[in-house]
């Protein structure tokens, strides 16, 4: 029987286990997991944190139970530590510090991504957090009913430095929210909408502080004081550390894969690496963007999905290929929904496009059926081919974001251009939309701006 | 000074004058109304007549001077009565019974369509309506606030009457529901989902009577008593009927304008019948369909404001196609949304397919998140190609449903096959979704549904 092993027991790796058992369920599949929480839903803890989800066992996406019906064997609190290509096997370490020797016919790699470490003196104190594991968000729980601490600051306004401003907020905890960048969420959406979600997060009663990097963090008696550029001095109870990610890559570099953008592990569109059946995925490798046509670096839970299912599928002879990432996210941060897909209008300036953008302020549904909402979108167009390359939105949580923005990434996904979205045939009643959806609405607007320019 | 005609001051007629104007701001453009209530949004009606949207002027998508500020001229309550194709000219009666005669370089004929009388004794005593014109629901509004009816039928499950039942029970009125087929909503959802639908309004204090063909409709002093096949008879108050509509193309027709499916005005893609210089656009004219390849009759708002742009476009020289319908479409019942694309089952069979339909239930979000609800996805798809072929969803009206059918509508637009929809990038937060969307959930499950089989 043919053995395929898995290094990572999260979204990619599972995805990899079960698509493999579903095309051929003749495999042996094994999936070597660090700690003791295979398949847990990592976004969910912001709401774990906030008290929303009270369980955490409930952000399983499936249970050990669950995944072993399915033919899989799990070896938990295992931390792969060497891949030795040439006799194809990977040495283990368990939680007794035992190291046994895995072979394998196929590899898939899906180490995940780890928390960048920004250059702060004072991040290993305690009553400072850098989320990464279950184990992390255990020690954060406890911190927060136990020591019941009064203030918190966050470095980084991404979006888990947002949900996590949402989250103690919810506790009661006094917020400070410190960003380096001009405005919120920079990866996501362009400065004006990130204007917007900053009046929002403020109204709840966040304090927000711009364009100042994080310098030092000291212990002063039971509290912690952080200090920064710009003379920043504040005191607090807890220091949570939200900078983004780095692909976990360097085992797979040591074993003689090749890596590219930010350390990320490079695979092709089947996902396998420059070595001979191994493949990887998920958020240690590079992704191939469908708009751009070249590799980046976007570490997202969906794209771990598909990438460990296409792994999954090509370790045991299927030949299907990754279709490629637009960057499509969404984030609720209280009362907003904040979404993307595509390209920024600078991104697509450094992919070679010529774009323009345009914003339009557009009621989710008819003004006379009642608790229309005003949704803000903002379209990316490409000046020369008059093609659509991203969108952004921001609304009430209630106004269908989400599923508005997949709108624009399934058209992005076909490269349509923006004038031929008029020509998507959406649906239409008074309490859900307009004769004209806000996405059609905001790409006519868009060609108007174009026209008269 | 080029003069475009247009008759009709719907939605396909107004969008016309106003993409011509768009387009060339040179053209005289002239509507004729023939009522004095030009854009009214229609499917709003219900919302009216329920109560929930108190003033039925914010009914208007746009003013009379919104429009007339396009530079567009209204001629209201006037009728237009013979269209002249060799003088390019056509008469017109106004309120007064004067007729006038209007020239013009191009017309669009965008006359709608008229309520299907169905072969009921009885359809013209006082109580009854054929819900048509904003004059039809003047006169219902008054009887339901001045005449305070207890007990209502109504003839048809279609959208209209489930939209209709809805409106009648927030008023308080005893509603009786017959549908001749067997189950609500024939046209838009299999049966299976119709059920569903059938629970819903049942649940909100609806009679449902299904396989029952009214017949007749007497005075009963000031009662009316509906009389139907397998004995149905029944004494209330109101009667509405809503049995569906058909092309108002009788002028057309007898100015030497072809007409085809069900009596509706034949037009190539570009909008334009067999008569030089006249288009037509709107629930008067056929619709090519996208998945088909065929014109059918679709009489719906947003595809009659699409092809309106269209003719509107070409009328002053442009060259723009239709790109077909899907027959998407949205109606919110009680708590319920139902929507679909495509085709159904009979349709695809009927269209050449080999359809196949496969049923899921999935949550809107993850469960562990508050507030989860379920959602019943019908796709279906073609066994021979793999292709996407329609899709239907039921379940909760904050579900993100009617969007949802948006995404199918835009791979179904782009001839998706199932199998590639998993390759969609979505939007996810464990508040508005899951790693796979419930779109992809269902896609995936007619897959495995297929290799099962």
């Amino acid at each position: 029987m043919r053995q395929l092993l898995i290094i990572g027991g999260s979204d990619a790796g599972i995805s990899a286990a079960l698509r493999a058992r579903e095309m051929d369920p003749g495999v042996n599949a094994t999936v070597v997991v660090a700690d003791a929480f295979p398949n847990f839903s990592i976004c969910g803890l912001p709401f774990y944190l906030s008290g929303e989800v009270p369980d955490w066992h409930n952000l399983a996406h499936r249970t050990r139970d669950e995944i072993e019906r399915q033919g899989i064997e799990l070896r938990l609190e295992s931390t792969a530590r060497v891949i030795d290509p040439v006799r194809k096997s990977i040495q283990v370490e368990d939680a007794k510090g035992r190291i046994e020797s895995l072979a394998y016919d196929h590899l898939v790699i899906a180490t995940g991504a780890v928390p960048v470490r920004p250059p702060i003196t004072g991040l290993d104190l305690p009553g400072v957090y850098l989320l990464h594991t279950m184990e992390d968000s255990f020690r954060l729980h406890e911190h927060l009913t136990e020591r019941r601490p009064e203030a918190a600051l966050i470095v980084g306004g991404g979006y888990i430095g947002l949900e996590m401003a949402d989250a103690l907020r919810r506790r009661g905890l006094q917020i400070t929210l410190v960003e380096m960048a001009e405005a919120v969420l920079p990866a996501t959406v362009e400065v004006g909408l990130g204007r917007v979600i900053e009046d929002e997060v403020h109204r709840h009663g966040v304090d927000i502080v711009k364009q100042v990097a994080i310098e030092s963090i000291e212990s002063k008696g039971s509290r912690l004081a952080v200090s920064g550029s710009q003379g920043f001095l504040k005191t607090v109870d807890l220091v949570l550390v939200s900078v983004g990610v780095r692909p976990a890559s360097e085992m797979a570099a040591a074993a003689g894969i090749d890596t590219g953008v930010r350390g990320a592990i490079r695979v092709s569109r089947e996902m396998a690496t420059n070595v001979a059946d191994i493949y990887a995925a998920g958020d240690c490798v590079e992704t191939w963007h469908r708009v751009t046509k070249q590799a980046t670096y976007l570490p997202l839970g969906t794209t771990a999905h598909k990438q460990g299912r296409i792994a999954g599928e090509n370790a045991v002879g299927g030949h299907r290929q990754f279709a490629g990432s637009l960057g499509t996210q969404v984030v609720k941060v209280f009362d907003l929904a904040i979404t993307r897909t595509g390209l920024r209008e600078d991104e697509a300036r450094a992919a070679g496009f010529d774009p323009s953008g345009s914003e339009s302020r557009v009621l989710d549904h008819k003004a006379y059926y009642p608790g229309a909402r005003e949704i803000q979108i903002r379209v990316i167009g490409d000046r020369r081919s008059g093609r659509l390359l991203g969108a952004q939105m921001v609304g009430d949580w209630q106004a269908e974001i989400a599923k508005r923005i997949d709108i624009f990434a399934t058209a992005l996904f076909h490269e349509m251009r923006m004038d031929d979205l008029s020509d998507l045939d959406l649906s239409y009643t008074p309490p859900f939309s307009s004769p004209w959806d806000p996405v059609i609405m905001s790409a006519q607007a868009w060609g108007k701006a174009r026209e008269s320019a």
